[in-house]
């Protein structure tokens, strides 16, 4: 019998009495189901709890605990109670059957005089015999398959996260921004990788180590370890409104570093010796693992952006946007469907699903129809926030409830002290080599609130949970809760004092930015700023992707050689001709309702006020900077839309040519509509 | 070792080589990931497909066919597919193996040479060997626990149709609607189970049936088909806006028999006589499944409506509506919670959250922010259409993917003559019976048309599917999938001829049915119709439920009696005085925003033009029906809203004293604002 092509394994047994057995096995499927809502209910009524208490801390401005971080200590507070609080009866009793089965199959089909029961396999058990844990069965119960949070939670996050990049002033800092997400995390990686490989070697010199860790262990607890999470700190950027750029910038690395994290941490998962010298250096495997991290991360990178294309084709040439409701669904299934394909063929279905959010949010959303354009955004907004309490709730509780917790004090200390190494040597010299070529400088007040601002959330509790098989993976796990505990409650929580001692400049509106920079930035001109490769990029997105894909933009018929007439004719629409002459303040709106200001609307200062003072300094200024008419890219990077077409010398008076703004978002400022 | 307790079951086994088999279960685990990513990738697609094609078919003003017509009718062609389609090798090699189990535990863990994996029960398998249908390994595949339907797809289906029961037209006509849900529910699944059974004893005769089929299973037959669908019939009539009282009648009824059906066939189940002599009379086991029924389904209601009132409590007691974002997830949460309290406590999950859906929308749902509002009503409706669509073009795949089809003509002819004969046993006696105590006479063009579109959807689907283990359970399931089929696409494409066929009112305006009614109904007063226990509940709802529990109804200082004032001061809200002296609307609102009108706002004739001619007119008509100004309960019922303290002498001009209505939704009239 040859392992590796057995599916099915029949087990043949004897039963004394049929309909008694099944009687019992029904009853038992119906208690286990009884058991999974239970303990669903339990998570919902933390949720619910967490709700009720973050709106009555935020409406007692009492801002130094986000949801997440509540979300969290509610979990904490419930595992405690199920872990000592409920003493359940244990009514199991084993049946220890031998039998001869060489492999695990995936399906075992188990014969009880008769009838065929089907059983899966849900996974690899640690030890099965003699916890000393009390309810052990019942905790056991309360854990989530960790393919959960890959397969259910973590998909609306990451596609929100895509979703809502503030696009203008992330594309404006996309060479800054790439290095910190790429070359950043690999320096994160490699610096805690080695220094807890200092720390394991030292604690297995001392005796303190009681099994295996390897170094490919220590670089995957690197990688794990790299993905910041985006959530607390920039909900309070948000709210307090930094300065754009440090928020473009933290927002875009905490946002792609999580997708190189994951793919980082398959590769080292895929680094494998051959022969008997495993867990020592080989330079094929190490070429293997480069080509597994390239090809998931292209790979996946192409599927999310092609679903995303073909999303704002359909929308495009469908009249799709008169039914709000088959317009929201039909994104909704393909942003989905974004995942399921990058998954069937074998990539990363979260780093598709992220790239599949920047496209849509780049090209669809411009398509959609003004309630699709709420709708989409409010349902992946709600959906965001249930995962995303529901997992930190979830990390409280398996603090608790997990049984096989590793604490090992000099390999925390060590972990601290890495992961504070391993993001100074991201931040510090990555933005020294970047000032080299910025123009506006990354100041070293920035710095410090990016090294600080590194919170683990989400994606590094999701990825060490998901193997928890081996001595070095549990206390990597373990370790890791504590890390995302302190750094989500302390650095999370202090953001608002570290901002103020650093004295960033909070309440900035999003369109001043320009004007003004008195601590040490100097004034900017996009052209200057990105490098060729990027401007290259820019101009054909704007030429040409952008009318092919949109209804926005030039029409086709204007950029594209004479000789391509028909096809371009057939391409554009007629709304991207009616749109050339008018304002188009799609994109603007994307940027500016970005995530969470609805949430925090309570908070918000007027714009209005702020804006409307100075219109003609900034505006005037800006254009002195977008340098010459012949230059059409810096303006539209400076106003964020797709307004190229315009004359430069003659600026609409903005309150005649242009209906008033509706008055619910806080932070549409009449300004944005000026060109 | 007794089998009721075991719930562990240990397998000690060998194996050889433990890395290899290791790694060679986790490939499988992978692969088999990867299988299901594709298989609902195909789910996905399909839906997809629907959408495009549906938009099509709207755009086109193609109306015979409906989305769910379509999404079974693409279900099927790509059953067809993958049953003849295509040929995936078969790698699977049984292995086969012998160990004595005396019971099938809902965990299994096997011991492959010192590694633990865990397998969970999945249910039984009809017969493992030898299937004569090809790629019987890859249709396994693509089919879906039947609970999925139960615990996922039906409750955001079951409670979108209760948030969104047009509210005024369903109370007035609330008796008739109990009677026709329980009473002809009943009647549909006696008399259902009676033909059947005379044909299956028929069958036996002529040696026609393969198995046994007992009166029970005749029962249970007529209980899962004894559910209508709310779906395609009315989303026509929606469009094609038809008499309100018979969109109130068939939506109450086809709403609340999903409920009565469902607790019915558990009822059924439960019927189980003791000893030797099951499947004959036994007077005890029925006492007990009639106390099954009542239990189940006054537990489920109770834990519904508890539910219900205390989003209502939260959201009015607390400044939640600040925060769109934090009120919609709450309420998406409480309600869920009720799904999930009934089935942890053994209840019927999908009836609670009908009657949860019913109460949120008649209390909560007036204490929402408008953005809340909108959004809980988007959200629902967006998962209403997937899951609904999901269901029916899995419907069309399992056609041809199910591997257990019993098709007996016999049997299939039989269960049309008695799905035909019960409906008509369920409308024609009731209605007569009724219109003897109605005042407004259900007329018999009415009562064809309730009898011809009596489709079968989503619910006999799920409870069908829910056990195919017997021969009669899998002949039940194969008929059941050719009524769905046929009862969709003939009896649903054909509505519209029949509607015009039986000169019935189409085109009505909501607000203009009181005062003509050409085709022999009479002008109504819902005082003479409404026995007493509904009008007492009424008055206790405008007097004390909905002011403790709402912002909206008169001030429970004015309802109370004096001795319970700093109670009752205490409980009203200072919106609530506000309230008093001016128009609140937001009863309205929901009846008129009622389900489908976004999606078929290309199809809706402008309501101004048809409801402006007559204002003065239909609103003294009503006046006059009204009777005294004593009794306010009949203008609350006629007016649909909380306006009861208005002083009836002084309609105030519509124009001047409310805000012109927004100008989306096409349903939204002027008039609808006048008191």
């Amino acid at each position: 019998i040859v392992a590796g092509a057995t599916s099915l394994c029949l087990c043949l047994c004897l039963a004394e009495n049929t309909e008694m057995v099944n009687v019992v096995t029904e009853r038992k499927a119906e208690e286990s189901h009884r058991q999974d809502s239970a303990n669903l209910l339990i998570f919902i009524t933390l949720l619910t709890l967490t709700i009720l208490t973050i709106w009555l801390f935020k409406h007692r401005r009492f801002r130094f605990l986000h949801e997440t971080g509540l979300a969290m200590i509610y979990g904490l507070f419930v595992g405690i109670i199920l872990r000592f609080g409920v003493h359940l009866p244990q009514d199991l009793s084993d049946v220890t059957l031998t039998c001869a089965v060489n492999s695990s199959p995936t399906t075992i089909l188990v014969n009880v005089s008769g009838r065929f029961y089907e059983y899966s396999l849900k996974g690899e058990v640690q030890d099965s015999k003699g916890h000393d844990v009390p309810n052990a069965e019942m905790l056991r119960k309360v854990t989530f398959d960790p393919e959960v949070f890959f397969n259910i939670l973590l998909p609306p996050i990451i596609f929100h996260a895509g979703y809502s990049l503030k696009r203008r002033h992330f594309f404006r800092n996309l060479g800054s921004i790439l290095s910190y997400a790429f070359v950043g995390t690999l320096t994160t990686c490699f610096v805690t990788g080695l220094v807890m490989y200092g720390c394991v070697v030292f604690m297995k010199v001392i005796g303190q180590l009681g099994g295996d860790f390897f170094f490919t262990d220590c670089l995957f607890f690197g990688a794990i370890v790299s993905a910041t999470d985006p959530v607390t700190v920039l909900a309070i950027f948000n709210e307090l409104k930094v300065d754009v750029d440090l928020y473009a910038l933290m927002f875009g690395e905490s946002v792609l570093n999580d997708a190189v994290a994951i793919v980082l941490s398959s590769s080292i998962v895929a680094y494998q010796p051959e022969g008997d010298n495993r867990h020592t250096f080989d330079g094929s495997a190490l070429l293997k693992s480069l080509g597994v991290f390239l090809g998931f991360f292209s790979g996946s990178f192409a599927m999310g952006a092609a679903t995303g294309v073909m999303t704002a084709l359909v929308t495009k040439f469908t009249k799709l946007r008169d039914f709000p409701l088959l317009e929201t669904a039909l994104f909704f299934l393909m942003s989905w469907s974004t995942f399921l394909l990058a998954e069937a063929c074998g990539f990363t279905g979260v780093v598709a699903v992220l790239f599949c959010g920047i496209t849509q949010a780049h090209y669809t959303y411009n398509n959609l129809s003004a309630e699709s354009k709420s709708r989409t955004k409010q349902l992946f907004e709600l959906l965001n926030f249930l995962a995303e309490n529901f997992i930190f709730s979830y990390m409280g509780l398996t603090f608790f409830s997990f049984q096989h917790h590793v604490f090992n004090p000099l390999f925390i200390i060590g972990a601290f002290l890495a992961i504070f190494l391993g993001r100074a040597a991201n931040i510090y010299p990555l933005s020294f080599l970047l000032n080299l070529g910025r123009k506006n400088k990354i100041a070293s007040n920035f710095q410090h609130v990016m090294m600080f601002s590194g919170l683990r959330g989400a994606m590094t509790f999701a990825l060490s949970i998901r193997d928890t098989a081996t001595y070095a993976r549990q206390m990597m796990f373990s370790t890791t809760l504590l890390i995302v505990f302190f750094t989500v409650l302390v650095c999370g929580g202090g953001t608002t004092p570290v901002l103020s001692l650093m004295q960033i400049r909070v309440g900035v509106d999003t369109d001043q930015d320009n004007s003004v920079t008195p601590d040490g930035m100097t004034q900017r001109s996009t052209k200057h700023e990105s490098a060729w490769p990027f401007r290259l990029w820019y101009t054909f997105d704007h030429n040409y992707l952008k009318p092919f894909l949109t209804h926005s933009g030039p029409p086709l018929t204007s950029t594209l050689p004479a000789c391509c007439g028909p096809i371009a004719r057939c391409l554009t629409s007629t709304q991207a001709y009616e749109n050339a002459g008018q304002l188009n303040d799609e994109d603007t709106e994307l940027i500016l309702n970005d995530g969470g200001g609805l949430m925090y609307s309570d908070m918000m200062v007027s714009t209005d006020a702020h804006g409307m003072p100075t219109p003609s300094t900034s505006q005037a200024g800006l254009y002195s900077l977008a340098g010459t008419s012949d230059d059409p890219l810096d303006r539209e990077l400076v106003f964020g839309g797709t307004r190229l077409v315009l004359p430069t010398d003659e600026p609409p008076d903005p309150l005649t040519s242009f209906p008033p703004p509706p008055p619910s978002p806080p932070l549409l400022d009449p300004l944005r509509h000026r060109v």
